[in-house]
C-alpha cells in the first residue's frame, strides 16, 4: 500500500436502529450550546455518522397505524451529534459536503404517516384527522409500498435536519419569539409551536455534565421541530448526496448535528410525518471558511443542491390560491395557496382510484415539486404542485384520464389495503 | 398543393403595440361574463392572437423610471379576447395548447420594474419604496440588459394570464370575498386587493352593447390583478410553448382571454412588475373535453408544463423561514418565508457588486426557482430560492466568492448605470 | 420611440418555398470560393434568411412516395447564401448565434423518407431497398404524422448545414480525396461519395460572373452532401435555437451558407432523407474572433448546443457491435455497430405493431440518442441507440411490452396506412 | 421485528481487493458455458457481489506508470460469478436491476491509464505510444485527481461488463469469427482481437471439475475484452444504479457474471484503460421473463439507463469526420470520425494548459458525451464529442478562452505533475 491509499472513512458515532434511543449515546433531541461534543473531526476528513429515524424507533414495519397514533413527539427528533469541527469559531462558515445518505443495510425500509389531529396533525389535519401509515420498501434507488400500489420512484435521499448549535443569544431569541407566538395562539390544535419541555429531553453524553447543566439544557433547549436561521429542520428535498451546504457557526467547534433522514420527500412534506422516514448512515466532510459569514454576506445557510438528482420531463400540475376551502379570502397567503393546490392534487389522485389518505401520503413523500409561482398579485398568491407522471405504472395525464373515465375503466381500486387505525389519540 | 397542406394560421385579433390601447379593439381589462366575444374559433384550429404588454404601452424603452412611477394600474391588465371556443359549455374543460409565445418582431425588448410603494409597490416594498426599471434586449432565446450587466439567460416565455370568463355566480363570489378583505384592511399601503372600479375600465367591442350593460360591466367587472380559480393571473413561469392547460368553462363559448406576456419570470415575480414584460404574439389551439370538470375532478386549472424548458444543473440556493426581518415569529407563514429567502438572495447578489435594486429586479425576472421546502414544521415554513449559476458571466458559487473576497476583487461595480427616478408617486 | 428601440430584424434573403428553386436567387448547391455573395451583414446585427427544404421543393405533402423515388440528388442541397460577414478574414473564427429556426408560417409541415437503393439509398438500404415517405404536421413545438400514428414529440429544430466557403486549397483537397475514394470503390451502389458534377449545379447570383467562372464553379464545386472540416452537412441534432457555433474562416468575408433545415432529427439520421425536412426561416447573428483559429487551437467547428432542448428521463436503449447482420466480424467498426443497434431498435418497434418502414423512418427523425459507448475493446465497438419513452402514446418499456405480449394485445396495427410506392428508381 | 422487515442483503461472493486474484474464488476471466456456478440466487432476492478491478489488482495508487507498462492483459478481466438465477432457461430474459455500484469502503480510489502501444495501446496509440496513469480520489459522488488538477465531477458509476454465459454454439461462433479476423490482420500492433489463450486463464471454482474440463475451458474460453451479443464488455457509461437491463439467457441458470467496475467513464472510453477503474461492490436483483427473447423480439441486451444521472446544461462540443489525421478519406467510417473529434477536443484542452496526456486521460474518464450525429452523408460520418463545462474550476467556453488568450493568462500549466514512465513494454 502506498502512502496515498485512503484509509477507511471512520464512523464517528455508531448506533443500533433496533435498540431504544435513550440507551444510546451520541444522540440529543434539543438544540442547546451546552450539549457536549459527541465526536470531533478535522476539516477535510470524511466521516460517517449513524442516525436513527426521527422518532427514535417508535414506528414499526407493520400494517397498523396504532404506533402513529401514540407517537411521542416530545422525543423528536433524535439528532446525531454534536460533532466538533476543529478550529471552527463563531462567524466562520462550516461547509458540509453531503457525500452519502443511505438506510442501514439491514433496515431497508421507511415509513410515512398521517398524525392524528390530537397528536401532531399535519397540514391538512382538518381533512384528515385520523392516523394512517404507509411502509416503503427501499430497493436500491427506488421505493415501493405495499400500502400505495402502482408507484415506484427514485429517492432523493437527504437529511431533513442539519445545523450548528445556536449561541446562547440566538437560543434565547428563538425561545422568546416562539413562546410569544404560543401565548398568542393558546389552545390551538395542533399547537402553533412547541416550547421547550423537560419531558423526554435527551441531551446525550451527559457524563461530563453536572446535573444542574443537564437540567438547564432540558429546560432551555429549543425543540427540533422547526427550521430556524441556523438551518435545522429545513426538509429541503434536494440536499441529497453531492450537495454542499454552507452553515453559519455560532459556537466554538461549530457543534454540528444531523438527523431526520428521508429516503424521499415531496416539497412541503405535507403530512408532517411526511417523508419516507428512515434510520441510516450519512457520510460527510467538513471544511471551513474562516470569517465566512461576512465574506458571503450570510445570516442563514446557503445550499448547492446536488447535480445527481432525477429530473422528470412531465408533471401534472395543480394550482392553489389564497382562498381557503371555505371560500374565505386571505391576503397574499402562500400557505393557504399551497394547501389548496395540495387539495386539488389529492382530489385528482383520488379520482384515479387511490383513497384520499393514500393520495395525501403520496403527495407528501414522492418527488413532488411545489413552487411559489407568484406572490405579488393582490390578494392571491399562486402556488403550484407538480406530480411527475413517470412514477406511476400508468398514464395519469388528463387526456388519458378523461378517456379512461369515458370508457368506465378509471375506478381501479388502489384502496383495498393500507395501514390505518381506529384508535384515536 | 395537396389537400393536406396546412393553411396559414389565422391571426384572430391584431394589435399595434405602439398605438394607444384604448383606440384598439379586441381588448378588455376586466373579467365579466357580459363582455362580448372579440373572435371565434373551432376546436382543433390553431390561431394567433396579438397581445399588448400588461400596461397597454405605458412603459418605454429608455433609461428613466419616471413612467414606472406614474403607471396607471387601473388600466391593467389589457387582455386579448374574449375568444369563443365553439361548442364550449359550462362544465366542459377547455384544453389550450400554448404553441408559441414571441415578442412582436419589431419590438424585441421588454422591461421589468419596481413600483413606487404608493403606486402598486411590490413584495419587498418596505425595503424598496422607490421606483426603478430595467430594459431587456430580447435576442433570440436570450435576454440581456444594459441596466443589469453580467447576466444572459434563456427566456421561458409564457402568458402570465390565461383563463375563461367567470359565470355570474362566480364573479359575484370573487367580488364579495375581495371587497370584504379590503374592508378588513382599510387603508393598507399598498392595498390588499383591487376592487372593481369604473376608472379606466375597458370592455372591448362595445358596439353591440347597450350603455347600461357597458356600465354594469365597468361597475362589476373583476380586476385582473389576482389569479383566481379560473386561472387568470397565475404567473406560472413554465407555461411556455409546448405546454397544455386544462381550464374550467363557466359560460357558453368559454370566453377565453389571454395577456400579460412574459419573456422570462422568476418564481414569485417578486417586484410585481416583475417579469420581463413584453407585447407579443401567441399561437394557441383549443380542444374540448365535454363535461370535463367532472371527468377530471377539477375546480381549477390543471397544467402540463412544457418539456422544452431549460434546466440548469447548479443553483445557489437560499432559505427563508416564517420569522420576518424584524424578528417577529409568524405561524407557518410561507409568504414571510419566501420574503426572507428573497432578502438573503438579494444580500448575496449585492455582495457581488450589484446594487440592491438590480438584485431585486434580477430575482424577479430571471429563471429563479422558489420552492416550498417544508410547510409542516411548526412554527416555521421553509422556502428556498435557487439562482442558476450559469446565467452569470462569472462564477457565483460561494467558494469562488469567498476566494474573490479574500483577493479583494469582489466589489466589481455593476451599479454604475441603471434606470431609476427621483420622482415619487 | 427612443433610440434604444430595436429595429425589425432584416430578412437578407427572401425565398418562396412554393416556387422552383432554380428561378430564385440567394441560393446555391455547391461549395466554391468563387460563388459571389448574396447578402452582406456586419457583426452584431441579427438577420433572417429564408431556406428551402434541402431538395428545393421536390417532395410534396401527399400520400405517395413516388416523388421520393424520383428525387434528383444532383440538385441537393439548396443552400442560402453565401452571406458576407464584414471584416472576416482567413484565420478568424465566425461566431454564429442560432437565434431561431422555424418553418414558413404557411408551410407547417415536413417530411422524411426512405430513398430507393438505386437513387441515394440510406444506411440500411439493403434491408429497405424501396422508397417510402412520412409527412409530419408541425404543430407548434410538436410533430405528429398521419403516416406514423401514436407518436408526438417536441422538435429540436436546427439547420443540418452551416459553414463557410472553403479556400481554393481546401476545396482542392476535398475533391482530391473524395475522387480518389470513388475511384477505389467504383460501381458501389449507393455510391461512396458524390463527385463534382455540372448536372444541376446552381451557383446563385451569377449575373456578376463570366460564363467561364460559372463553368469553373459548376465543374469544381464540392457537393454539399457530406460534412467536412468547415462544418457543412453535420446534421448535429442539438444545434437548435440558443446554440452558438464557432466556424473557421477561409476566405475574405467568410461566405457563410446555411440550409437543410430539420424540424427534428435522430442522432445518425439513419435513412439519409432522415430528419423531418422542412423549408423555413432562420434568425442568426454573427460576431468575429479575430485570429480565432489560433486562439482556440481549432481546425474544425466548435459547438455550444442550446440549453433549451427537451431532455427525456427514460430511454429504451439498444446495443450494436462490430459484427454485421451476416455474422461477419469487423475490426472496431463503429458504423457497423451503429447499424446493428438500429436494427435491434427497429425490430423492437416492429414488434409493437409498426411496420419496419415506419420504425426505420421514426428512428431517423425522432429525438433518438446514438452514443459511442466504447470504441477500444477489440474487436468490437459498442454503440447504443436510445428511444425516449415519453414520445409514445403508450408504455413501450420492456416490462409493459412483455405483459402486453402475454395478454395478446400487443399487435395493434400501426401499419395500415403509410406512404409507399411501387415505383422503382 | 415484524415479518415484513427485510433481511440484510446477502453478499454472495466476497473478495479482498488487496489479495492476489488468483488466490480467490468466485472469479473467472474467460467466457465459457462450463465454468461452474460460484453462487446461486432466486429471482426477486437482492444480493451483493464483490468485484476486483479489471486487472485483478495489478495497478497501484502511486505516481509511477510502470505498473501500466507491465500490465498482463491475458489476466483481464477478472469477473465475479457466474451466478445462477434459479429457473432461468435458454430463451428467457434475465432482468437485472443495478441497485448500487460503489467502491470498497477502504479503497476509495481508482485509476485510468494510457497503455503502451506494445502492450494494449488505446484508440489514439499512434499519438500516445507511451504509458501514463492518473489516480483518482473517490470522494462521495465526486472524483478528483492529483494528476489532473482543476476538475471535479460526479461519477456515473457502473459495471463495464455484465452478461450471461454463451451457449456452446454461441461461443463457437465468437471464436470462429474473431480468429478469422486475427488471421486477416496478422501482426497488427496493437492486435485487432484477442484469441483464447491458456496463459493466465482463470476459471474459478474448479474443484468440481476434471482437469480435462478445466483445460478445455482455458483453451476455448472467449476473452472478455470485447462486448458481444450477450452484452459483455459494453462499457455503457449510463448503466448506473437505478438502471434495469434485459439480458438474453443461453444456458440453464443463466450463469451471469459481472466486473470491470467504473467510477466514471466517458463515452468511448478512449484510452482503453479509460474509465476510472475501481474495485467495488455491486448490489443486484434478478427477475425473469420466461421466453422473453421472443416476447421482446431481442437478440441482444436492452437497457433502461437510470433516471438518477447528472445532466449538464452546457457542453463544449467538437466534431470529427471520416478523414483521418493524415488526410485520408474513409467511407462512412464512424470510428475515424470519433477519433478526429477526440483529437480536436484534446487539442483544445491542451491549449488550456493541460498536457496532451492529461487531456487524453480526462476525455476517457470524465462524463463526456460522444454522439453519432450523422452516418448517412457520403462519404463522411459526423461524430461529436461534448465536454461538460461545469466540471472545470474555470470557464472553458470558447469566448472565455479567447479573452484569456488575448490577456496572456491562458497558459496556466496543469502539466507539472502527472504519473508517467520511461519504461517501454
Amino acid at each position: 500500500m502506498s502512502t496515498y491509499d485512503k484509509r477507511t472513512i471512520p464512523t464517528l458515532i455508531s448506533l443500533d436502529p433496533s435498540a431504544p434511543a435513550t440507551q444510546q449515546s451520541g444522540l440529543h433531541n434539543r438544540w442547546h450550546h451546552d450539549i457536549p461534543f459527541s465526536a470531533s473531526v478535522a476539516p477535510g476528513q470524511a466521516f460517517k455518522l449513524h442516525c436513527l429515524d426521527w422518532t427514535g424507533g417508535q414506528i414499526h414495519n407493520n400494517d397498523s397505524a396504532d404506533d402513529i397514533v401514540d407517537v411521542d413527539l416530545s422525543q423528536c427528533h433524535y439528532l446525531t451529534g454534536p460533532v466538533e469541527c476543529k478550529g471552527a469559531q463563531p462567524g466562520d462558515v462550516l461547509v458540509v459536503d453531503v457525500m452519502d445518505v443511505v438506510p442501514f443495510p439491514d433496515h431497508a425500509w421507511g415509513y410515512c404517516g398521517i398524525f392524528d389531529i390530537n397528536n401532531g396533525g399535519g397540514l391538512l389535519c382538518d381533512d384528515f384527522p385520523l392516523a394512517a401509515k404507509a411502509i416503503w420498501d427501499l430497493d436500491g434507488v427506488y421505493a415501493t409500498s405495499r400500502h400505495i400500489p402502482g408507484v415506484r420512484f427514485a429517492g432523493i435521499s437527504h437529511p431533513g435536519i442539519m445545523g450548528c448549535a445556536p449561541s446562547k443569544e440566538l437560543l434565547y431569541k428563538w425561545n422568546q419569539r416562539e413562546t410569544q407566538l404560543i401565548a398568542e395562539h393558546a389552545g390551538t390544535v395542533p399547537p402553533v409551536a412547541y416550547p421547550p419541555t423537560i419531558q423526554s429531553a435527551y441531551v446525550g453524553a451527559t457524563e461530563s455534565l453536572s446535573q444542574a447543566v443537564i437540567d438547564t439544557i432540558a429546560r432551555e433547549g429549543a425543540r427540533t421541530i422547526p427550521p430556524r436561521e441556523h438551518g435545522g429542520n429545513c426538509d429541503i428535498k434536494n440536499l441529497s448526496k453531492g450537495s454542499r451546504v454552507y452553515f453559519p457557526v455560532y459556537v466554538d467547534g461549530a457543534k454540528f448535528s444531523i438527523g431526520d433522514l428521508h429516503f424521499s420527500q415531496g416539497d412541503g412534506e405535507l403530512t408532517f410525518c411526511g417523508a419516507i422516514e428512515m434510520a441510516g448512515i450519512v457520510t460527510l466532510k467538513f471544511t471551513l471558511i474562516k470569517d465566512g459569514m461576512k465574506k458571503l454576506s450570510m445570516n442563514s445557510p446557503i445550499y448547492l443542491p446536488s447535480v445527481v438528482d432525477p429530473r422528470y420531463a412531465t408533471q401534472v400540475t395543480f394550482q392553489g390560491i389564497s382562498v381557503d376551502q371555505d371560500g374565505n379570502q386571505h391576503s397574499m397567503n402562500a400557505t393557504v395557496a399551497y394547501k389548496q393546490a395540495a387539495r386539488a392534487a389529492i382530489e385528482y389522485l383520488h379520482s384515479l382510484g387511490y383513497t384520499k389518505e393514500q393520495a395525501y401520503l403520496l403527495m407528501s413523500c414522492a418527488p413532488i415539486d411545489a413552487r411559489v409561482a407568484s406572490i405579488v398579485d393582490h390578494p392571491n398568491a399562486s402556488v403550484t404542485i407538480g406530480i411527475p407522471t413517470e412514477i406511476f405504472d400508468r398514464d395519469i395525464r388528463p387526456d388519458a384520464v378523461a378517456v379512461a373515465f369515458e370508457a368506465g375503466i378509471l375506478k381501479r381500486d388502489y384502496g383495498a389495503y393500507h395501514a390505518t387505525t381506529t384508535k384515536r389519540a
